[in-house]
């Protein structure tokens, strides 16, 4: 049974501004956060069995978003074709981690090559991201994945639609997250509170691209969980803990019940002590200037 | 004494259409090659000699690149200080393997840390893409640099303004690379052959992005090398020798005296083997997802 693998980091966004048009390919999202070293791996196989079946490591919520991009890549397939994919998570789903686009994105690059389809990087990303949009489960997600590191997504919209810059970090540096527990996504996209959400949005991460550091993409993360209302009690809770730890840089994962900040190696376990503390899942991660790739 | 350094990846292009207009930053080149694991670090370091420094571990022609950049950045540190830079190139100079572009870039990321310059990974990068046009070291080297992997840069431009994409290939491929000696670029670049050169690029170019698969990058790479006059006598030996070997596929580096090939790892030993053979230093190496970033 020939297989394809391939991984991509998982990544998490402190602060969003949606931008949704009629066009998949022009909707997305501006916004600010991480690709992390740990993520996803999703292996592809050829099947006897016709259609697509899909295996996750980890519950089930991103099954609509893989299997939309697996039945588009299998359609344009010349042959006929059965392939299982099997998707391992190692981070949580549901926490704002962005593992329905990692996965959307690993398993686009995997079926990409285990069909042979002529298609480019850039092309199999868009079907990933356009897959995200379809099925409300993110926006600029994949766009940060394709290029890794800290990013800035400055211009919305599918993979080479889009404008990501990065931020420079010192090479000590650990993300710590802290995860309190599973949120809807989707409710929260098609809430009425979105409007106020993206004019918050739009104000902060202005200001975060006059001045693109990281302590600033720390700082509106804060702020911008706070003046939309999407912070969580725990998540508050996390903001003072951290802060007393003389931690003040901290953000919320959009959209999901997790605290996550960026520290130098000697913070390290000072971060994970409070979020211990408070009975979070806590998760220290390098972060990955490796994009979503082959493995 | 206070030190940030920074690492890029090498790069080769096989194939290139230049596109020269007055601004630097729309300026560049569309085309397509490969970021290796094996490139260049840079170490910026605070030093009490006012101005810029540079040592460099193998030959100087990178320098003026090089300076260019350091001194474009300390002149915009608000403060008095001197910078010196150390250069650690693992490939060979001037045999089109990106050295400047890389040694540029990194010099830019390291220099806008230590000295604590609020600019983002593509500001600093439009410094070494314009460094580059400035000194004609070369023009769409930094575009492939700041993205990694098999890439093609289907529009021109400084980072931020061009656009990227890249290729999948098979995890256990390596590049290799048959080194025969120096070539000046700054000539070429300044010849009267560039409007043919440029026409059949463009021609291509068009095609591998009308069929973007590794073994069009390398078939039209080997034909622009032939088509435009630009292949040495020994490239053309090489692709004699390779082909004979059974390994049809392999390009020239632009602007080099050097055969390039992308290989599964059955065929490494024999690639190599017919590259000695030909008195070439040969380098092997992964190709790199990872962009320059500081380390």
């Amino acid at each position: 049974m020939r297989c394809v693998s391939a991984w991509s980091p998982a990544g998490l966004s402190g602060i969003f501004e949606t931008h949704i048009v009629e066009d998949p390919l022009l909707t997305g999202a501006r916004g600010a956060g991480l690709a992390l070293k740990k993520g996803v791996t999703v292996t592809a196989c050829e099947s006897e069995q016709q259609g697509v079946k899909i295996s996750i490591s980890d519950g089930g919520k991103i099954i609509p978003t893989v299997s939309t991009v697996a039945k588009k890549l299998l359609s344009m397939f010349p042959g006929q074709l059965g392939v299982e994919i099997y998707v391992d998570v190692s981070v949580p789903i549901g926490g704002g981690l962005g593992t329905s686009g990692a996965s959307a994105l690993a398993t686009a690059l995997a079926m990409g090559r285990l069909l042979g389809l002529r298609l480019s990087y850039l092309d199999l990303a868009k079907i990933a991201h356009v897959a995200e949009v379809e099925c409300k489960t993110g926006l600029g997600t994949v766009s940060g994945l394709v290029v890794g590191g800290v990013v800035i997504v400055v211009r919305p919209g599918a993979p080479g639609n889009d404008l990501v810059d990065r931020l420079l970090f010192d090479k000590d540096m650990k993300a710590i997250i802290g995860f309190f527990g599973s949120r809807s996504k989707p409710e929260i996209l098609s809430s009425a509170r979105l409007p106020l959400i993206d004019t918050v949005g739009k104000r902060l991460i202005d200001e975060l691209i006059h001045e693109r550091s990281l302590e600033k993409l720390l700082e509106v993360s804060k702020r911008f969980s706070l003046e939309t209302g999407l912070v969580t009690e725990s998540v508050k809770r996390a903001f003072r803990a951290l802060e007393e730890a003389g931690i003040p840089y901290a953000g919320q994962t959009q959209i999901g019940d997790a605290v996550f900040t960026l520290v130098h190696d000697e913070q390290v376990d000072r971060a994970v002590g409070v979020l211990n503390n408070l009975k979070a899942k806590t998760i220290v991660s390098e972060v990955s200037w490796e994009p979503a790739r082959l493995v």
